[in-house]
């Protein structure tokens, strides 16, 4: 059988981890795919000492790895939108089959990608766009192909779930472990697509195309972010048996599917409540097979590269069979429907409220009334003796059943309007997963 | 295109659910498939009062069903070695694919089967023979695909997980969870393939070919059951940071392959660890990713439907686009090799002992001498108090490093040979997992 001739665009962290790992396991690999794999082109701006490249072929324009007409599949790792489109986009045309790591391009370009890339006749490979060498997509794809999908969540930033770890671990403020977060690497100078969802949001629209059969929807995911999570909120969890995890959350629902990434009180008990540090996971509950999770770790040069090897497999595979890989988002595309999207303020889930009140009697009951209003009943309360006899305030935590979102908007409203309540309520969603 | 024909022999538990499963969500799983998929025959000796099957064609001897020329892929879920083997290998001979859940007949047939299967152009698909609805299969044989395994870990009984969960949280004992476990429909009446871990074999035997790229080697799994484990066992494993469970274990080293099940101390705050009940867990380390898990129901009627429908998805997605699945384990069969597996003697791991203890000076000593001459120290101890002054012997609880199986044994056998120790000394292997 002639080798599947391949193209690398890209020697950062996750191009020079797939070179190491193919060049280390390229035996194995071959005999997985049933079809040699050579690297015959590697586009890259600049060397990286990292990867030992005599002997191949290197290119300064990257443009010319997808000019090549030796090429057959063309690898892209160089991230970002705008490069990586264009360069996606000339590999399409040029008739060659991409396998990228690429969240972002996915996300928001997915759709008109992955039509482009049909009607060439070729294909888009994304496993490691999301949850790094977890094989998430594989499996929701393909190994839970029975099943009508009911919801998923995720922790699906590995950056966050440090810092929420290393809150939770050590009573450590937020900004104090962002800061330790960039001095380690896991973080970026600017933090915002960690620590504000938006890189999650990119993970979530894929998990929940796949799960939904319906087109990504990138701007339709609501996302808020971990920055104003206080360590006391951390604490009152646990205490209440909770804790705190920075989900991506997509669900059917009657009335449309939620697609959401906030933080969130999950039960400590749950298997995923216990992921920690920079790993990810993803919980996904399918209506035949019920709960199953995935973990592992969510970035890194390796554990990445892992991924993208596993797409370059497959697609060797069927280019050496002459057959075509499974569709992109699972389902044939004549299938894919766009479904509604829930806005935030229809979503329910339970709640978890802390606030600032008057120790006095008949404040609880004014609380308990308006929440009682908005349809929420109080579940579980924790409250804090006061600290001095000096001090009027004290905490209160407590946790609701589930409700609307802008009901429990207006609620918070009602409360912070209250003469005993000092402050603004803090406000975290909670999920029972299960 | 032109429908898969499919023929489902059995309706029992499994075949039920994928009975009902397929027709629930038949329009979702073809579209998935790209092509339609339809069950034409159903072999079954007796009617299962939980599928309609009117309107299909029954047969009472399910031997129809593969003689059946228009099926072209059979679903064999009828179980055991002896019919479902003459079953297989007719569907086989006929030129139809097989899918099954029937790990007894994978692990011990499947090298045969593989071959007559690859002779014949067709395949065997067996993602529901391990750990049920769990994709481990799909995960192993594709999604590492770039990995060189270095070792898995799994939870592949639910039964026996049941039992040890039971003990653990409410300090049961194992002959009274068992009796529970078999009214309540978990066990089996004869609970041998449990509990004494032959079916855990079944499936670790399947789970390490895919792992090492070797044929499957049932004869070769060292088995130990967790009939022994005494509620005490279970308290001092939590008193020491650990907790016991059933797992199925395969390593590479260097001078072979570690295959094995047995009761093990892993550390609680490991995710695996926290896998209760008659849920299912794998825990694969992989050289570029490092360390991924799986978790989900390891059995139940819909559960195993999910995995079984999976594989279908796979075949009718080959048979319609006239190209083959994967193979069977994952590399082309030319390059499965046979490999050494390390009889248990040779096996290295660490240990935890309990033994019964003069309380005098000098007796720590002559046990730190024995296990000192063994190559192994103490890394943790629990020594408990006399309950009376009557009473003359204690329990001494104690974790070592890791030692040679062979040298752990002659080190217990001088220790029960000393006058100062009262009966047998309790050994439970531990790992470390990390």
């Amino acid at each position: 059988m002639k080798p599947v001739k391949v193209g690398l665009c890209g020697l950062g962290t996750v191009g020079s981890g797939t070179f190491n790992v193919l060049q280390r396991n390229l035996q194995e690999i071959s005999a997985r795919a049933g079809t040699a794999i050579e690297l015959i082109h590697i586009g890259a701006r600049r060397d990286n000492p990292a990867c030992d490249t005599s002997g191949f072929k290197v290119s300064r324009d990257i443009f010319a790895v997808v000019e090549d007409p030796e090429v057959q599949v063309v690898v892209e790792l160089i991230g970002g939108t705008t490069v990586a489109k264009e360069l996606v986009e000339k590999a399409i045309a040029n008739n060659k089959h991409v396998v990228t790591a690429n969240k972002a391009l996915i996300a928001e370009f997915g759709n008109e990608l992955f039509a482009k890339a049909q009607a060439q006749g070729v294909c888009i490979a994304y496993e490691a766009a999301v949850a790094g060498g977890i094989p998430i997509i594989k499996a929701m794809r393909e190994g839970l192909a029975a099943n009508r999908i009911e919801w998923l969540a995720g922790i699906i930033n590995g950056t966050g779930n440090f810092i929420l770890t290393e809150m939770r671990d050590k009573g450590r403020d937020f900004a104090d472990v962002l800061k330790e977060a960039q001095e380690l690497g896991y973080a970026e100078a600017d933090p915002t697509f960690d620590v504000e969802g938006i890189d999650a949001a990119h993970k979530l629209v894929i998990l929940a195309s796949l799960a939904f059969a319906m087109p990504l929807q990138y701007d339709k995911v609501f996302c808020e972010g971990i920055s104003n999570i206080q360590p006391i909120d951390v604490k009152y969890a646990e205490e209440l048996g909770y804790r705190i995890k920075h989900l991506g959350i997509a669900r059917r629902r009657d009335t449309g599917i939620e697609l959401r990434v906030h933080p969130t009180l999950i039960p400590h008990k749950r298997l995923i409540a216990n992921v920690d540090g920079v790993m990810n996971s993803v919980l996904v509950q399918g209506e035949a097979v019920g709960p199953t999770l995935y973990y592992g770790a969510g970035a890194g040069d390796e554990p990445t590269a892992s991924a993208v090897i596993a797409d370059l497999v497959d697609v060797a595979r069927a280019v050496a069979n002459d057959t075509s890989t499974v569709p992109a988002l699972g389902f044939t595309a004549e299938y894919l429907q766009d479904q509604t999207i829930l806005p935030i303020d229809a979503v329910e889930t339970a709640y978890y409220l802390r606030m600032s009140a008057l120790d006095q009697p008949g404040v609880m009951n004014q609380i308990t009334q308006i929440l009682s209003n908005a349809g929420a009943s109080i579940e579980a309360l924790v409250q804090k003796e006061r600290q001095s006899s000096a001090q009027d305030y004290v905490d209160v935590a407590l946790l609701t059943n589930s409700v609307l979102e802008a009901d429990m908007m207006t609620a918070i409203a009602e409360i912070e309007a209250l003469e005993s309540i000092s402050g603004e309520v803090s406000r975290i969603r909670m999920e029972s997963l299960g």
